[in-house]
Formats: C-alpha cells, structure tokens, sequence
C-alpha cells in the first residue's frame, strides 16, 4: 500500500518547422507544428529527480529539425520517421507519440497563372496525423480540424421527448452548421511487415479523397439530427477507404437562431439569423468496423470521448 | 478650471448577423459581425446618469437584425444605411460609425458542381468596412484582414545602419511572411451629392480587384525591405483604382529564422526554418494622394499609427 | 462484417451560469461555465435520424439554469445533481458527464473593508470538476488550471543524455516556470452508498488545501526535473488526503532563456531572460495509491495522456 | 498630383522580457511585454528599398535586453529610457513610442510566510504604459487593462428613448459587469526639464492608488448607466490626482441577462443569470481637465476613440 508513479508521459509541443523544397524553380512550401512525447521507464527522474533517461525535449526538438533537412514527404511518413527514432533511440524508450498539424498554402495567382514562389494561407482548416510507435507496433490516425460548414436547408430537428426543462420547438428547417474535426485510423499496424506505409502518393490521395467525401455527405440529404449527418460521414468514408479502420468526429453544433422580428412588425421566412457563441451542442461519434480489433494505444493522449 | 467630458462613444459591439437569401434554389450566404457607436451629445448620461439621449444599445442591436430584413447588399452599403439612420434618428445624435466584417464561404463541392445551400469558410481571411456617418458628411473605409502571405525567395535585408546593439547579418535570400491588414479609404464623402456610393457590384467588384492588386504586388520583384514591398503594394492599388484616396496597411513582419544545423553535421541551404511567433517585427504605412484631403474623422476609433 | 456505431455522446457545452444569493446584504457571486454529455443508446438517431432518445441539448441547458434556482453549493455537488438527472431521467439514458468551471472573484476593497455587492475576477486561475455517473457508480475528478507558477532559482537541468542531436547545456540554476493543470479523483465512487458526497464545507475546504499544497510543494527544494516536481507535487497531495485515489497533473515546462548579452560587453548572471512562446516542453504525469484500483470511465472524455 | 508615403512607423512587437533582481535573498521578479516603434525619415526604404534609415528591428530587440541588464525600475522609466534611445540615436529619427505591459507575479505563501523566490501570476490584470519620445516632447500614458469587475445589484437603466426598435425593458436592478482598459496622461511633457519623472516610487504609488480609485469607485453608490460609472471614476482620478491630465476608458458592458424559468413553474428574483459573450455594450469615454492641452501625439497608434 503506498504512492506511486502512474502513467506519464514528456516531450517537446509545437515545434514550428517549415520547409522548403528549392530543386526546382517552383518551391514547394511546408508548414508544419510537430509535438513529440516519449514513453518509457523515466521512474527515476520522477522519484530522484535522476535525468539519466531524460533524453531532453530541447534533443527532441533539435531532432525534428535535423531530420526535416531531408524532406517532409508526407506529415504520416514523417511522425513515423521521428517516432520509431525516438523509441528505439535508448532501450529504456518503449514508445512515442509524434503529433503533427499542417496549415495549408495555395500559389498566389498571378498574371493567369500561379507563382513559383509566393504564397497565401488557405484558410483555418488543418491537417493533421498522430503516429504513435510502441515496440514494434505502429499506429496512424490521420484527420483534419477546423472544417466550418453550414447548410441553409435540408435541416430539421423534430420527434425528441419533451420534459419539464423542454422548451424547444420542433422544425423541419433550420441552419445545420458545425465545425468539423475528424480523426480516422488507419488499418495496418505492425512495424515488422509495416503495410501500412502507404506510397507517399497515398496518405495524400487518402487525405483528399476523405476531405472530400466528408464535404459531400455533409451537403447532400435532408440531416434529421446533427448525429445522424456524422454517422453518414463517417460510415461514408469507411464504405469507400478500405485502408481505415475507424474514424472519430466532433462536430460542435454551431446554433443558429432566427430573429424574431415581430416586434418590428417584419416576418422572417427563414433571412436573418443570429450566429450565437455559447453553449453550442456537443456531437461526438465514432463509426467503426465491427471486424477490426480497437486500439486503444493508438489514441492514447489524443483528445476524444470513449 | 475643471474636470469635463472630453471624447466619448457608445454602442453595440459584435452583433452576429448571418442571412439567406432563398429567392431562387441556389441560396446566398452572408456572415457578418457588425459593430455600431453613436456620436453626440451624451453629457446628461455621463454627468448625472440621465438616459434620455441613450438609444439604448439593445435597440442598436435590433436595428441591426432589422434592416438585415430587406437584405444586406454590400458590407459597405449596409454600414452607411445604418449610419444614417442612427444620425438622424435624434436631433442630439450628430454621427455614428458602423464597422462590420464579412467571413467568406464557398459553396461545397458535389458531383462536378457547387451546391446549392451547402457551403464551407473559406479561411482566416477577412472582408471588412469602417462606415463613419458625420453629419452630411459620410466616409467609407474598406479593408481586408488576416491576409497571410509568403515568399520562399527574392526577399533580403541589407544596408542598414549598425550600432553597439546591432547583431543581425546582412542576407540576399530570405523567407518573408506577413499577415495583411489593408485599409483604403474611398475618395468621395459627401452626402448631399452621395458620390460614393457605387452601384451594388462597384464596391464587391473594387474588393476583388484591390485584393488581387496586393497579392500579385506582394509576389513579383525583389524585396528590399517588408516597408519596400508594402508601400509598393499601397502604390499599386492607388494606381488602378482611382476611387481610393488612401490605403493603411499594417504588415507585420513573422519571422522565419533558418535553422542551424551544423551541430548536427548538416548544411542548411534555405531548407529548414523555424517560424517564430513573438517577438515580430512591426511595420505601418499609409499611402496617400498628395492631392486629395486627409479625412481624419473617418480614422476615428480605428486602430491606426497616425 | 460491418459498419457499426461507436462510442459517442452529445450535450451541451459551455452554459454560461452566473448565481446571486441576496439571503443577506452580504451577496454571494457564482460564476460557472457547465457543459454536459449524455450516454445511452443513441443507435437509432445516428443510423436513422430518430430522435425518440435524444433528450434535446437545449433541454439540458434549461436544466443547468432551472437546477441553479435552488444555489450551486460546491460544483462537485451541482455537478452530482445534474448528472444524476440526466441519468436517469429515461430508461435509455446510462450516463452522463458534468464538466464544471468555476471563475473565481473577490469582494472589491473598500474604505478598509470588502463590499457587499462589488467584486472583481481573481485572475486566470480555475476551478474545475469532471463528474461522471454511470448507473449506479459516480465519479467525481476535482482541479484546476491555468496556475502559472515560477521560481528564480533553486532549479536545474544535468545528467541528461547526448546524443548527435543533443546541444544542450547543462545547468544548475535556470527559471522554472509552468503553468499548472491538476485533476484529482476523489477515491468513493459508488452512488448507493454515496461515501464521495462530503459535507458541502469539504469539497471546497479540500481544494484549497490541495491548491495550497501543490503551491508550496512547487516553492520548496531543488528541483533537478520539472518531472521531479510534479511528482513531489501530487505525491504531497496524496500523503495529506487520504481521500484523494490519484492525481493526474500535466505542468508544461515555459521555457526563460538566458540573453546572450556578450556581443554588448555585458555579463549576465542570472538577471535577463527572453520568455519564449514556443515550443515548449509538455510534462505529464499521474501519482497513484497502488492499493485503489483504477477507474478509466471516470476519465472518459477529459484530456489526458494515459 | 501624385502618390506619396503618409504616417508611417516600424519596430519591434511583443519582446517578452523578464528579469531577476538577485541583489538580495529575496529575488524580485519583473515580467514585460515591450513593443517599439520609431517615427523619422523613412522615405528611401519605403520608395527604394535603401536601408540606410532603418534600425533593424533586431538590434531594437537587442537593445530592450542590453537596457534590462541595468534593471527595468518603473515601466514608465524604463519606457523613457528606450525611446530617449531609439529617438536621439541617429539625426533621422525624430521618435519613438514605446509600449510595455507589465504581468503581476505574488509571492507564494509557505509556513506563514511568503517565499523568497517561488511566485505565481496574479491574474488576467495588466498594467500598461505608453511612452512617447517626440524631439524634445516626452508623453507617458499609463494604465491598466483586464480588470474584470461586476456589481450584482445597485444598477439600473431607464428613462432611455423607445422607438420602433426598442423592446428593452426599463430595470432598477441588474447585473452590472465590465472589464476595465483605463488610459492616463501624465501631465507633465516636456523633456528638458523633465516634470514628468517623478522618482521611482512614484509611478508604482501613482499606479496603485489610480487602481484602487477606479475600483472602489465602481463599487459604490447607484449606476443610472454605465456611462455614469465611466465618469464618475474618471472623475474621481482625476480630482485625487493632479498629476493626470486626463484619463481615458473603454469599459464594454458584459450583459447578464435574467434567466427565464417560468417555464419550468420556478420564479427568478434577480438568482440566476446567463452571462453572455456577444454582442456587448461598447462604452468609451474620456475625463479631461479644461485648462490643460491636449496631447494628440501621445495616443498616436494607440486604440482609442477620439
């Protein structure tokens, strides 16, 4: 019966590394904030403040650095770069959890065409991965955060139970709008026979191929509830990418009220809205294959809900 | 010999109008937040907390919602319609300003086509206008913000004056990013004859030209110096867009250090940067036509340098 | 082999809740930030957009406001009552989570007392709960965050190992600076017997004790490890509450760099730091009685790293 | 007829300075946010892109730390000290404005005691100062911002105007809550004799006394509207303080609005509110003395509303 040390975890957070890629003319920009953590035996530090297995986050960062002087490839390829570094770096290192996002730039056009060398930020939306290496297993879990999208019909929310604190009327037509963060993982797993390292074509094909499923089903269809649009994104990009496994949403419900201008003697067929803040609607799901075995590992220190 | 009132303004802030136009099936989309101050005689509130001149920022509010009612056409032309209904509305009441931003939203792609009612935000980027309501007088600042852009190459620094203090090398290659805030002021102002105000597409159609303007000016050349490139950036819109008297760009300059890798045993030929956050540097100018008025009021209560 | 629905949930977030107790000239102010989750069987919403099971997250916004009618006493046990609601308020609800944040404030100073009815925000510090009920097991996580804490001294970093990528130095005096987040289980879980439900002066009088603790822990001895620390700090927690069964604490390490002062003739002995942003050094860590087991349904949800 | 440069300024933002005062057992701790800016001939860079005139901003960068390495005194002294600087460096530069923010550290409390040199952040409270450097003209305007503070009763708002969009009930008891960004010159400017430097103990005197005014003002007495608040504490600095020639302050009106429970069979005598986030009541006003000049170079670049 006594204290002691449970799980844990250290790193470096939010090394800002941007590349550029110069071997042609036409420079190829990355933008990238990496987070590494380590896991492994680190009892002694904790307990006698002994740093021998302290491989410091100031090294890490130091590391993402150097091993960007020989390309990015894809954010995927590179986490599992770095993280299979890092725990098999010392025997005390089990593991590590490398999460990258990448902000997105588009050419400046210029002139009918695009430039060479000059670009502009294509928006709030951010991809990004976790790679999580633990002894020879290895796990991707890829996504996006920050797709804001909004339907101005085709949206209802109707046939709930209605108790004493119930004071919502039902509609068939309202404003569906959400934010949307997704995480999907990736099917193969072993280190050994390491199947799931993708051609670099494929982590960003599979990227913008999941992007865009997501957008589509988000925008076709009537949507009963926020829940069932999720599920049919979800189930939309599992049915057309054999390679994930699952894949978890968050899609806050953004809510958008009608004004009442009766006051003011104005109707309001459904023109002028208020865009409110907070609280907003919290929608968390996951869609899963109900052949595949879950993977706790992989979501370890990853934001989410189960 | 006494303690008065000096300068004072009052209204509502951040009133999030959002609407839909569903006059035919492909709906538009507007997403605004809208700001109003009132100016005027307000001495009674202050001195002896008498409310008989206060248009109470509630109804400000509603007023908003209200007039979103008939459609809000441009940003600029809905600023000056409140604008003026604010200053007219009481004798005591001599002025009003009226600051709005538009966030963009494009229509989600499905089957080969744009949606009709389902849209995704189109970044950070941010559509603005500063209407200020003056008695007859009325002046239109539009601007956009969160305009981040930047060149891998043809940007350096060199020439500059080195004191006790000065450390930083010269360099010819540089990486050179910025986030532009631009505000231009519309030439005409008066009321009575209401010269400013463009038919519908003008004020849409010079935000899309003046947008282009300092992008591609922002791209081609050599930079100098980031005050080089901005002033001709303010340059350029001024010769093409004979409507605008003056632009304000505020660009600060975000850093992208070129990481040293020689510890590791590696060169670094413009490959690897890290991209700093604070401290940066801070770089404001105006440009102007030496032959038109300066219009101080219309900078009122706009975060400025001059 | 099929496509099936996960783990979810939905509620709503952020309720912006503020309380007044006028029972006497002295008023009691309570600031709470709410945010809830429903678990249960939601199968046929997300598979057919039936809302039979979806208790509405606009009705559970109307509870928080209507169950604050009756005062918040501690959040630990507003937290209990909303839960405990929501789960069994129909037969397909099995669980619910209750976030809480509390903003503290202070009573304005005036005339050599504290006032009535006036009072000003203490700062960025918060007060938070997680209470998790679960049929019949209740768990309740008590915290805070946002402490920012540092010491001038009496902290180093060596013993560390080098590797290719290794630069750093090693030190025997720097500025350790961190902000603190701190999440402790109270060790009674089950709601039959209801053992965690303390007295109302216990919640409150048991988080200041801890607060005090981890405070004077982090001021005390040399701290060879920010790891170190932190788990002297959850270790005290422990060893001083017995009703606490672990505490899970993630303490970011806000990096102060010593300025290189020497290209201006100048020493500096530990007088001029440059406070970075980013990255900085992400440092978690959980402190455990090894006689309690564990209970993963109570940290459902909340951001972690285990 | 041409186009030309109008104001314009450069510098260096956000230089995150902190600083240990060892002299003694008991460390002092100073925690700045230092921004420059200079103001002179800065035609050629802008035109030609001739560096000849311009200080890097990293030398201005490095001359913040080199002038900490002396010790920071009060921030306004040290302010003055960086743009007497920066303004007599070179016959080009006229001026300088310099911007600090100074972050509150306490010490922790330990044994009955309070630690030598283990603090924690006081909060979101911060004091500010303004120093400009114009030729032989010195401005300081100091302040505070961040200073959330609230009343949960002697506020009320009537007798204001109702026209067709007025639907705001009169009240004699609400919720009154702002945040505080007060500004105040000090009136003496000219730098030859150099009036305004009062010893070091003076400023941080000035400082607390300021606060301590502003705040008990808030709390006691009857607010007709929060105009009259903003006055009469502008006022009350003003007649404690003859050092201050004027004060300006922007106090935006947090609304809390009353809860509705009738629906829920519950009433609500002034116990329970939503705090709102969006819209706010925009509140700006100045305090001025009559016989003393005002300053416009002093509040140029900094957000206002005059």
């Amino acid at each position: 019966m006594g204290i002691t040390l449970g799980a844990n975890q250290y790193g470096k957070a939010e090394v800002r590394v941007v590349t550029v890629d110069r071997s042609a003319a036409r420079h190829v920009l990355r933008d990238l904030n990496v987070s590494c953590a380590l896991r492994g035996d680190f009892t002694a530090v904790h307990l006698d403040g002994d740093n021998g297995h302290v491989l410091a986050t100031d090294t890490q960062k130091n590391t993402v650095y150097a091993f960007a002087r020989d390309g990015i490839g894809e954010i995927e390829e590179f986490g599992l770069r770095l993280a299979r570094h890092f725990s098999s770096a010392y025997d005390w290192l089990t593991g590590a959890r490398v999460e990258i996002e990448e902000y997105g730039w588009g050419r400046i056009a210029v002139g009918g065409g695009s430039h060479d060398h000059a670009f502009s930020r294509t928006g709030g939306e951010v991809r990004t991965t976790v790679v999580t290496v633990d002894g020879a297993d290895a796990h991707v879990i890829s996504g996006l955060s920050g797709l804001v999208v909004l339907k101005t019909t085709e949206s209802g929310f109707a046939g709930f139970p209605r108790d004493r604190y119930t004071t919502l009327a039902e509609t068939d037509d309202r404003i569906l709008a959400t934010a949307v963060t997704a995480r999907w993982r990736y099917a193969a797993t072993s280190l050994s026979t390491e199947p799931n390292e993708m051609p670099i074509s494929d982590y960003a094909a599979a990227y913008a191929s999941i992007r865009s499923t997501l957008l589509e089903t988000f925008a076709v269809g009537y949507s009963s509830a926020l829940q069932e649009t999720l599920y049919a994104m979800g189930q939309a990009v599992l049915e057309s990418h054999p390679e994930v496994a699952e894949i978890r949403l968050s899609m806050p419900n953004k809510h958008h009220f009608l004004s009442d201008l009766v006051p003011f003697g104005l109707d309001n067929p459904g023109v002028v809205y208020h865009a409110a803040d907070r609280p907003y609607g919290l929608i968390d799901g996951t869609v899963v294959r109900d052949d595949v075995p879950s993977a706790d590992l992989a979501w370890r220190a990853t934001p989410g809900f189960c």
